[in-house]
């Protein structure tokens, strides 16, 4: 199974009163990791959009249990624990990145399932064979 | 059981290049209402945290059903489901409000842990009974 | 000369590390007034733009005198300073709002020049008249 | 003179219904590159504020020319036009970055006024020479 990874920087826009991260902020880091995913497989939204497919949020469940505070550096570890005909199911994990650049406390675990829609008539509809075959690599 | 409610209106701010609300920004609509709730029951965070009391989110689940667009004007239902030694979970629905003032469809669904810690040590303290006491009108 | 006045209330998700609301989000701040001016003359954007009318900013200049942090009530006070064939300007001003609802010390004031364009085209178009009549109680 | 070069990739969350990027996110990412201009300088701004010392911002003015839609990637360049007692201006411009690494169209341009605070007093105070002195390199 291979693990897609990316790597964020928290900055003053992140962090909240309490001096961490604002906890809706993890999530559009992993919106990001899902974005390099596609993007890393082939796949671009704008591109995708414009051929009437649209990714959109189903639902998620996240669990916090660290805090990142401003100028740490921190890592998305993303998988694909189910697909479905219009769904997919990310497994997402955020963890602070070391200065020696091995891996730090764990912060927030997420699943995220996302459907694919039609962007003309906002309907479900297939996720393409060969987005599915190209992010396979990713299945956990 | 009261359910608390309040009322958001849609912005450019919160719209993506989907042409609807982007999906973490339902979780900052949520937060308002968790704000006022407590606001209500005689509560600021401000005031909390200087008295070292900050509440921090453990986890959540959320469910999307529909989307909301610019200009849409939004209702958020929230009550409380849970309270212990140091956490609440409150849950939460958010529905579109019709220009009658009467309730729209329902745009998602959420349960939101949150638990109580000190600002100057980061550890889990009690809930002031203060607190639990004052909100305990929205137990569902 | 009439002033169109808004009110919010600073939440969490508007603070940073520092204590106090993010820079950029006063901004944010400054659009919804607009968009309820807009509103409050009888048009509202997302109606423009399936008319083919969006509103997009050129350009704008602000000044930070004070800081407002969380739980504080603000009032964003709007007028428009200038109004071109497809331009306006909108002169803002951001003030705390004390307890007994009078005005509190002022925290930033802005120009925010908006131009009408095509949203099939992207081109500069002129802002029809309606709507330019209607906000005209608002010039100063 | 020395140019510091950011670079940034358009997500899902900095766009709007427009379909193109929300005008206040080109500040966002206007302060990463700040923070990030800093860092390279050798200093982190919560190391800073751990020492009393916190920059906040006193007045910008921004001029946009083009929109950046999802996908783009962007590069923020930033120099230094100005250094006073307690205050720097920057002066940033956001281009496209063209598929062959390139330079593409000009986006926005902005100077960007930051102040030294105590965090403590929330007095202005001198910044440090130390620091002055290590971003001279960018001072156009």
């Amino acid at each position: 199974m291979t693990e897609f990874i990316t790597k964020v920087r928290v900055y003053i826009e992140d962090t909240d009163f309490g001096g961490v991260v604002y906890h809706a902020n993890y999530l559009r880091w992993m919106e990001r990791a899902r974005t390099e995913l596609l993007r890393a497989a082939g796949f671009e939204q704008q591109t995708l959009m414009d051929d009437d497919l649209l990714f959109v949020i189903r639902g998620l469940d996240i669990r916090y249990r660290a805090s990142a505070q401003l100028d740490d550096k921190i890592r998305v570890k993303t998988t694909i624990s189910e697909v479905t005909f219009a769904t997919m199911v990310f497994s997402q994990q955020i963890n602070l990145e070391l200065e020696d650049g091995s891996e730090g406390a764990l912060l927030c675990k997420a699943n995220v399932q996302v459907a694919s829609i039609s962007v003309s008539s906002r309907k479900v509809m297939a996720i393409p064979k060969s987005i599915t075959g190209a992010v396979s690599i990713y299945r956990s």
